[in-house]
């Protein structure tokens, strides 16, 4: 008999985050959430979670939280993403990816609790192996890195940090390249895109909750304090033409796209980062059995 | 006849920035400061600025003063500084050397200025030449860099950081170790401390400011974009014994000081670190000579 764990989320009504709180829950997790109190509703709605704490940006809060819910790890994925930030998105960028996260790492010394799963962004490796930091949101993320190294230190945290790519599967409202394309096959609407020559690397969300369990198991396993980062490639990288013409393929029909209707960003990623690979763990779903279980899904 | 120039200053009203507005004054620069309101009242007050910019909080603000003032170098010195931080520090900590930081470098990109000097701590790299941090302080002051690097890369920045050691001189109210010992020797009080075997690197605030005007110089002659860190070490490293030692020679009679009172910090630094030194810049004044001077005006 295994003794039931117990796992602490961050962003868990996002998009992987929520798959991820059913992929534990399947595994025989319970399951708790800090959430602010916006997502904290939508998740006690659907009894997503077996228990939810609210966040109103208290450290005080978080430290209530971990202290009373005392989970064997923490799943850290509650971020602000924005591709490209305007001036008055500094401060969310900083209270949402850099003082949530000192928050929950502080609640995680005054616990006791050590074991922590990060979502980091290849982002993060710009221009290769070292830190180069995409856009601002890739910079904070680097900055929350630098503050759970002093809580490494003196907490004797064991942290796994996964540095995600592109993500999709059933459920996803972030407007991303794969659910616009799909919308465009709904509708038949025309969508306009970059050249779309840019390499990219697209996972199954299932395959990435694998990896974040993976990750979690790595950390109940591992003895001594520190900290490890590892990508979390979907294994298949393809350009975005490339990727439209699979989901074509899988669709069975043509999508309404025009490339080159816009230009690229100004800082746009046309290789991503080869980082160390998650040991131990492989994605197994490829690019077009998960396109194909995507539009069977839009069709159901 | 060389064009006047204009610094822009956070961290003013505090022991180092209150000096360099002096220094940088009296070198024919025109100074301004972004301050909370209670510094920039402080500022106005004794005029000690040529122009006060009120800082509350928002983005906004601090890209406003960076347009109207439009600076040739900006001297980054605020900081919130713990030695050791309890959970009710966790925010102003983010806040202050995260936040705040990040605010100034988003101002600096909206006016096209380009040439920055940081203030790091020695305490970013503890244990060695690598990232470490010693305490929360000095991992923000490390993400505060991550922050920077992007801003780097997408704004033309050019930015030295000089990681500081200690530093004395007149008028520090800090409460830090030579103040607390000319405290003892006006009052005969009793000074109780650790067992002072720690080796420390104490810099007179003159020669620090001649650092921090020297790295803005150097930025204003550098053509590329980029960022370099700087050790800014005052060139004698001593015990805090010795240092006791040395001051009681300056003043001519004993400090009544209990060495071993105290234990040591959880993480004090015994050796600090060894740094790439700021070139083209050395201390000037020895540690006897700053005390001798130190003695002379406590008596004035």
């Amino acid at each position: 008999m295994t003794k039931t764990r117990r796992a602490l989320l961050t962003g868990a009504s996002g998009f992987v985050g929520s798959h991820l709180v059913g992929s534990l829950r399947r595994a025989g997790w319970i399951v708790a959430a800090v959430a602010r109190p916006g997502s904290a509703r939508v998740l006690g709605a659907n009894r997503r979670v077996d228990k939810i704490f609210s966040y109103t940006g208290k450290t005080q809060q978080v430290c209530a939280a971990v202290e009373e819910f005392r989970p064997e790890v923490v799943f850290h994925l509650a971020s602000l993403f924005l591709a490209q930030h305007r001036i008055e998105d500094v401060e969310p960028l900083i209270q949402g990816n850099v003082l949530f996260g000192a928050q929950l790492l502080e609640g995680m010394r005054q616990a006791g609790a050590t074991r922590l799963v990060n979502a980091g962004t290849s982002w993060q490796n710009h221009a290769g192996a070292g830190y180069e930091p995409l856009n601002l949101y890739a910079a904070t993320k680097q900055a929350f890195e630098d503050i759970m190294q002093y809580y490494v230190a003196v907490a004797g945290l064991k942290c796994t940090t996964l540095r995600l790519f592109d993500s999709y599967g059933p459920g996803d409202t972030r407007k991303k390249l794969v659910s616009a394309m799909l919308d465009c096959l709904r509708t038949g609407e025309t969508l306009e895109m970059s050249p779309g020559n840019q390499v990219i690397d697209l996972a199954h969300v299932d395959d990435v909750c694998r990896a974040f369990r993976h990750a979690g198991n790595m950390m109940m396993a591992q003895e001594k304090p520190g900290s490890s980062v590892y990508a979390a490639s979907g294994g298949q990288r393809m350009s975005v033409r490339e990727v439209a013409a699979t989901l074509e393929k899988a669709a069975g029909r043509k999508i309404s796209i025009k490339f080159g209707a816009r230009t690229y960003r100004e800082r746009e990623a046309m290789v991503p980062w080869e980082g160390e690979p998650l040991p131990g763990w492989k994605p197994r779903i490829t690019l077009i059995d998960g396109f194909r279980r995507l539009v069977a899904e839009e069709r159901a």
